[in-house]
């Protein structure tokens, strides 16, 4: 019986993982987010996930260690081959929104995921469209929404993604924070 | 004070404005989604969203004739020019989601918007992409979701679309019923 732990604190994830109908447990320890210079954004992603997924393994205990999966994630926002991290505070996050604006951006979520047999890691890339919204408009958003901990400041499922984004490509699933089914995938083709 | 009435009984619909922030009412008059032979499928989606706008328009009370603005859109499914509507049973659910299957289609939504002063319809296309899914999955998903109120029998919200589909190109909400972000943009421009 295998034993799948989902190494995130994300409601969003947990949510997925739920639609998608896999039977896991969450669990989180704290990570330092931060990385080395000069990474790509697709190695920062994947550093940063490998970290998360690192910290929960190591916490496992022995009876724990055969038959555990843990799948770890992290999600950056790329604009003009800059990362665009969490907002600081308001003022950060209208003025990322101010630059998403009109604009089209990457969503790239890495997934990293390990067994005490296996470990594999991939990345996955959408591309958002933002509409050109207005400085009313993201403000509303900031302040009814309060977007800090989210990568770009935004969630597309929320308001200012229903009304600001114009269209998408790729997995609409990654941009919530789980590419679900290339998870899914990867579990059946190496885990189960 | 203009009074926004959503003429579709989907709750995927309703859900969506409310998501969008607009006030409204919703109000359902029953419509016949027959339509002649030789339309488009754009023609087709928009015959039929005119038809439930009108419905609901020549219900509207003389009183409410000013205010109202009536919102209305059909959906449809179309695999390789041909039209894939809702299934009507059991067995016409599994066949149809099986010739989706490592297929890409297109989801059309047509959006009809009137008022007393204006009227204005437009489409919105979307490409879904799935992945191959098996006998099992699918029988496993029909006789669960029953998807039988749905065009091209499935959800992309669901079960389903988490696990099945690879990639879209376009606007996700289009293929939930309606692409707001443009409805928004239309009412902003024409109507308020």
């Amino acid at each position: 019986m295998k034993n799948l732990i989902l190494a995130s604190g994300s409601p969003r994830r947990k949510m997925l993982m739920e639609w998608a109908e896999l039977n896991f447990v969450v669990r989180v320890s704290d990570v330092d987010e931060s990385y080395p210079d000069r990474l790509t954004p697709n190695e920062v992603a994947r550093f940063i996930a490998s970290n998360k997924n690192k910290a929960v393994f190591e916490a496992l205990l022995p009876s724990e260690l055969q038959e555990s999966i843990i799948i770890s994630a992290d999600t950056i926002v790329v604009l003009n081959d800059e990362i665009i991290g969490k907002p600081v505070d308001r003022d950060d996050a209208i003025s990322i929104l101010k630059k998403l604006s009109s604009q089209k951006h990457a969503v790239i979520t890495a997934v990293h995921i390990r067994s005490i047999h296996n470990e594999i890691s991939f990345t996955e890339t959408t591309t958002v469209h933002f509409h050109s919204i207005t400085n009313d408009e993201i403000v509303h958003y900031v302040d009814l929404y309060k977007p800090y901990d989210k990568a770009g400041a935004y969630a597309i499922q929320e308001w200012i993604g229903v009304v600001g984004i114009e269209k998408i490509e790729g997995d609409f699933y990654n941009v919530m924070g789980l590419p679900v089914s290339k998870v899914i995938k990867t579990l059946n083709e190496n885990f189960f």
